[in-house]
């Protein structure tokens, strides 16, 4: 089973994704909706946190974890790969190689929540991987609760967004990051105002593609992998908000679990 | 010494009110900052974190609490009153009673977080305090991000303002509860957008009011609480974001002690 969990329910964009590409796969997802948001919270907070998000799913059987939240990605993974043994997957290190693959004028944009920004991941990463890439980031820290309340597509998130990208779209950036699980929601509205012809990068489609190569690469692994097609839904607060974006999301009829984290 | 909690920062509000209503009573503040928001979370994670919130400040030493929060006081009051022996107040009844005391035309708005709003508590308490009245209810769940992003007077906000604002405008409403702890902050930009004439309720003054008029009713334990001017800030996450808005409300420096709640 494909462990996967987020602060909320941002990760199920790499659900999405995940069943899309690999329809057959069994998951289990975690959101911690009880103590969601992650992205305006301490490092050690955090860290925390996304330890015990992870026992969770290797308690009800997972083989292998994929962080689907940029943040606890940003802060907690190097932690989570100490502490288990099992394969932990991030979407931190997809999202950067591919906006290495893509940059032409070597300028990269980069948009996350206050913690995944403060941490400087990607702009250490970005600069590692290529000599003389410049990156300009911002944080945009109503874009989750923007999402979560739905206003996808009204005129104030348009604004919002407009806002939050301005000191970008003024650098001239080539390629930009969605440094965010939410993010890809707002993909419709993000294109026009940072620029018709910025490459977007979007985490949750990396991480999959990531993953997808790792078991090809690990066929031993992928054995152990079962494949009934099925997916269970656990969050920490179950409530009609959640339920209802998730079905949207998904477009299908969600079923989800309360699990305890304290 | 008198305890206050809150889910995160909105309730120092009560706080700031306290200290000029009562600036010689000592107290303490616990903000509940790695869990916060509680406003869009389900009854049942509400009522278990505020049991632990409240035991938090009674271990060190309060001896009477405020719930200082919406969220809070509409859902878990009730648990708060038979779990604790010290006195408990809570920031709606007086809300209540003010918004009964000031209405003319009994067409009487409220607004709160989505959990304070679906809870029904303002409409169930207004119509028992008298007979005929009407409410008008808006769940505004993006004002407490707003707030806490510190867009106080931005153009964005009072868009937002606008659009939650309008159904109880279209209402006619004479008097409007501001009825979640953050909400104050914003009160410039309420006031234009739902009209000059309405009364604006603000819950943080009247649970002051409520409290002093309790502690000419009960010397004894008026006599019980500490006055040495001395103020303790508790978080369960602490960040500098938290820090500088915590002290640009009350206009001093803040020392923000971080305690673990689980």
């Amino acid at each position: 089973m494909v462990g996967i969990f987020d602060s909320g329910i941002g990760g199920l964009t790499v659900v999405r994704e995940l069943q899309k590409k690999l329809p057959k796969y069994d998951l289990i997802y975690f959101g911690d909706t009880a103590r969601t948001p992650y992205g305006t919270k301490s490092k050690e907070t955090i860290v925390k946190y996304a330890l015990e998000d992870a026992q969770i799913l290797l308690n009800r059987g997972a083989k292998v974890i994929i962080i689907a939240c940029n943040t606890a990605s940003a802060v907690a993974y190097e932690t989570l790969k100490e502490k288990f043994k099992v394969p932990v997957f991030e979407v931190i290190t997809p999202a950067v190689r591919r906006a290495l693959e893509l940059t032409q004028n070597k300028r990269i944009g980069v948009i996350g929540t206050t913690a995944t920004i403060n941490s400087s991941i990607y702009e250490k990463l970005l600069k590692e991987g290529r000599e003389k890439i410049e990156v300009f980031s911002a944080a945009c820290p109503l874009l989750v609760p923007l999402v979560e309340e739905g206003w996808l597509d009204t005129r104030e998130t348009k604004m919002i967004v407009k806002k939050y990208l301005h000191p970008l779209r003024t650098k001239s950036v080539g390629t930009l990051i969605l440094g965010c699980t939410h993010y890809p929601l707002l993909k419709k509205i993000i294109q026009p105002r940072i620029g018709k012809r910025v490459n977007l990068v979007d985490s949750a489609e990396e991480v999959v593609k990531e993953f997808q190569q790792f078991l090809k690469d690990n066929p031993k692994i992928d054995a152990e992998l079962s494949k009934t097609s099925q997916a269970k839904y656990l969050a920490s607060d179950v409530s009609a908000r959640f339920q209802n974006i998730a079905e949207k999301w998904l477009s299908k009829k969600v079923e989800l679990e309360r699990v305890d984290v304290l």
